[in-house]
């Protein structure tokens, strides 16, 4: 089944995925794409979205997309930049706000019998982002929306299908914003809402099937959701032609191991347990820096699991639990391509060597939707509900080098921490959850002794695409009791800190 | 003038000090001495009384006062242990409770007529705190209080002024637990309440003029509460013969050298400021632990007093601000000395080569006394108001080696950090509050870029002595704000951590 879908123009805004969500809870799918690298196959969209950006339309980084054939050919809906954009380069005027507008903002004015704003009513909250104000609209514009502080808040092109809004409908602080999306697609544009969970899912066993045939596939599976997800789907697809491996790196959390098997084998699904611990211990013995620490964890695991697949015979695919963002192409300030901000232990995969083709069915979705698709699968929620676990697990959570005591220690805090969230009905506010190891010990006092001891970090975010995090205002009353517990009962820590730093400007893990 | 005093035997509660400062608060003098070594001028003390402790009367470990000199002798107040002490061993029982009885009760008998309960109603809230319980009292005991769980919750002996009580009447959530120590001290006793901070002032004035005569004292000032208050009383006593001496160990607060001695001079001290920064920073070169730090920061001080104390001639007397906690002789669980838990700054004082005698003029009181004179004498109440400072400033708060550099961020950090707290009406509710800059680098993004730069610990506890300390539950907005505000601001840093361990096990400061 063909579904009509969106093309999202990026020119770099930290909000371009949230347009791209957005459009699909209205259950029709997106697709982003560089604003300098658009399809050729435009006419497979049937709107398109021009999203924000950190740049201005007045600077010398101004990016410039080329929009012949697709401005007043189809519909189009400029959003911030997009709107600047639009303004600035025909015949408008944008120039610096005295002060930087951001934040929330209500619908002043709102123009009468506008299709755009069915359903939404005078005093509807935006939220505002932009330091330059369209002064003028451009030639044929006409004023559709105003706030008290912006008075060319949205404007339409007069004659073509073409709007622009200076607020942004993505984020969830718009409280109309889906509402609006809905009116320029469905309304304005008519896309079908036919792209559900069900259909994708439908569509995905299908194309399994006609890829793969009768191959044998082989998937590394890491207990995640991710992983987890692509093997049920492929199950569902060639059933026992999926041959699953899930190796023990020994940086796994406490008895993480054992209890993940048993529940894949409860799911019906083809899995080897493999238990490589002491190999990827040896591995990393003395080694300091994360970046050896990565490689030495990523090189282990592809002997393995190259030394699992040889033993199968006549695989010929390898199949991966990749998501959207993991191939999603960003865009940088310059236009060129952003820097690389860690060594991603998903995009890139298995080196050549191993020969195999790729299937990769979560390619085309974001993590929340990977959730709702192994709900429709019948996965357990208590697993689609597993916070993200990095690759290297406790190997980037023990800071400086790892040996067998640390990362027996630090499992028992991590236990604790974790239970804790989940006793207290905490883990599912939690985007991610862990305890780091420091290299930094401090002094105590346990009855009338000196102690000198290690320090654990603990660190809780929320995030809705671990791209920006919050930490998490966690109860002091839980707080008080983890690290109380953490404390008298794992011997080798005396202290616990709580990680107060948001992502940017710091990360999510340590290292 | 002569003041009645009240003779406290410690047998290693926690809660001795908040005895002696609670019988302080009624304006009588108290003082605090070892179970096993009574002052031989007994006759000396007005009233005794016997602390808890963490030890069972029942045990090899229980511990014996020789009260023969004091019981039946002079007005004893028995408190939990000493109550358990009193029944065990004359007459009664002492059992163990099925649970360790701790928190609130309320009294729900109280004999009718009795003084010790004058101005004190059925329903009272106590605090209990024992796992053992009296279950017969000794000889010639009368019940005088009940609780619904602790039949035997006072009594007295008769033909005695003799009372044992098995709550805790110095912990505030015994609430009518001053008025008891009152009627058991004035009513009962006949104790004048007249030791005030005036009367302290202007008898220590007496006794340091007397004792010091036209000798010239030298200080060591250090900005902080104790030595500001000493150096006051000592230039009310002396006046100009007082020469204080203020080094800049490079390990202050931002600023902190400059404006402490312009507050010193405008107060009338007669003070010299020592820049000794570059001394302390080449004594500390490439030394990481935390002892050998200590040490360095100590010979340096001394060093640096001693050429300074030789520029002036003639001085005949050391003055130091050493405190009551400093000099309260400990008992630990076997009733022998207890361990050392680190070394302290202010005991001990400096060596003997530098040939003074020393005067000591805070030596029996506590810091909130401390606080209570300096307010007498007119110092400024934000000076009062400052947090305790460890004598190794930020060396020991700079985990690892030190140089000028790390100096000058945790600086900054710091001053962010306080000022904050200032700022936001919180740095009065926090005891001691500071930074720690950790020798842990980890990653960050700030823009496109990839950081790897330090973590810095926050650490801010309530407490009332020191001694046992909470972390604070400081506001999440203000968190938030702090820690964007040191990581945007403070270059060389990327996290931002907050202690949540309570001390014990942990403790304030973490070197």
């Amino acid at each position: 089944m063909q579904h009509d879908k969106v093309l999202i123009l990026d020119f770099g805004s930290q909000y371009t995925q949230l347009i791209a969500r957005r459009v699909r809870e209205l259950n029709i799918y997106s697709e982003i794409k560089p604003f300098n690298k658009i399809p050729t196959d435009i006419d497979s969209y049937k709107a398109v979205i021009l999203s924000g950006s950190p740049n201005s339309v007045r600077g010398d980084n101004a990016l410039h997309p080329e929009l012949e054939n697709i401005r007043a050919k189809k519909p189009m809906l400029a959003v911030c930049y997009g709107a600047q954009y639009l303004a600035h380069f025909s015949g408008g005027e944008v120039a610096p706000s005295s002060t930087r507008e951001y934040g929330r903002a209500n619908l002043s004015f709102i123009k009468e019998n506008e299709v755009f704003f069915e359903n939404i009513s005078k005093g509807s909250q935006v939220w505002m982002s932009h330091s330059d104000t369209i002064k003028t609209l451009p030639t044929n514009g006409v004023l559709i929306a105003s706030t008290t502080d912006v008075a060319n808040a949205a404007y339409k092109i007069e004659g073509e299908d073409t709007y622009a809004i200076q607020f942004h409908p993505e984020v969830y602080h718009s409280t109309d914003g889906k509402q609006l999306l809905e009116n320029f697609l469905v309304k304005i544009s008519g896309l079908k809402q036919d792209w559900t969970p069900d259909s994708f899912v439908e569509e995905t066993v299908a194309a399994i099937q006609e890829k793969v045939g009768n191959d044998k596939v082989v998937l590394g599976l890491s207990g995640g959701v991710d992983s987890t997800v692509a093997a049920v789907l492929l199950n569902k697809a060639i059933g026992e032609n999926l041959y699953c491996i899930f190796v023990n790196n020994g940086l796994l959390r406490k008895n993480e191991f054992e209890s993940v098997l048993k529940q894949y084998e409860g799911m019906g699904l083809n899995v080897k347990g493999v238990d490589a611990s002491e190999r990827f211990l040896k591995a990393l013995v003395g080694l300091e820096d994360p970046e050896k620490k990565r490689k030495a964890i990523g090189n282990s695991f592809i002997e393995v699991f190259d030394d699992e697949a040889h033993k199968l015979t006549d695989v010929k695919w390898l199949a991966q639990g990749t998501i959207y963002p993991d191939v999603i192409e960003s865009v940088s300030a310059t236009g060129g391509p952003s820097a690389t901000i860690k060594s991603h232990h998903n995009v890139g995969g298995l080196p050549d060597f191993m020969k195999l083709k790729i299937v990769e069915p979560l390619r085309a979705i974001f993590k929340d939707e990977v959730r709702r698709v192994g709900a429709t699968l019948g996965i357990d929620p208590e697993l689609l509900g597993r916070h993200p676990f990095p690759g290297p697990g406790l190997g980037i959570r023990i800071l400086g080098d790892i040996t067998a005591e640390k990362v027996r220690i630090l499992q028992e805090v991590d236990a604790i921490f974790i239970n804790g969230l989940k006793e207290w009905g905490l883990y599912d506010k939690v985007w991610q959850a862990g305890a780091m190891l420091l290299p930094v010990n401090s002094v105590g006092v346990m009855g009338d002794e000196r102690t000198y001891e290690k320090c654990v970090a603990l660190r809780a975010v929320e995030s809705t695409d671990g791209m920006t995090a919050d930490w998490v205002n966690l109860p002091y009353e839980f707080l008080q009791k983890t690290s109380n517990d953490i404390i008298n009962k794992v011997k080798g820590v005396n202290r616990v800190v709580y990680d107060i730093s948001s992502k940017p400007p710091a990360t999510i893990e340590w290292e």
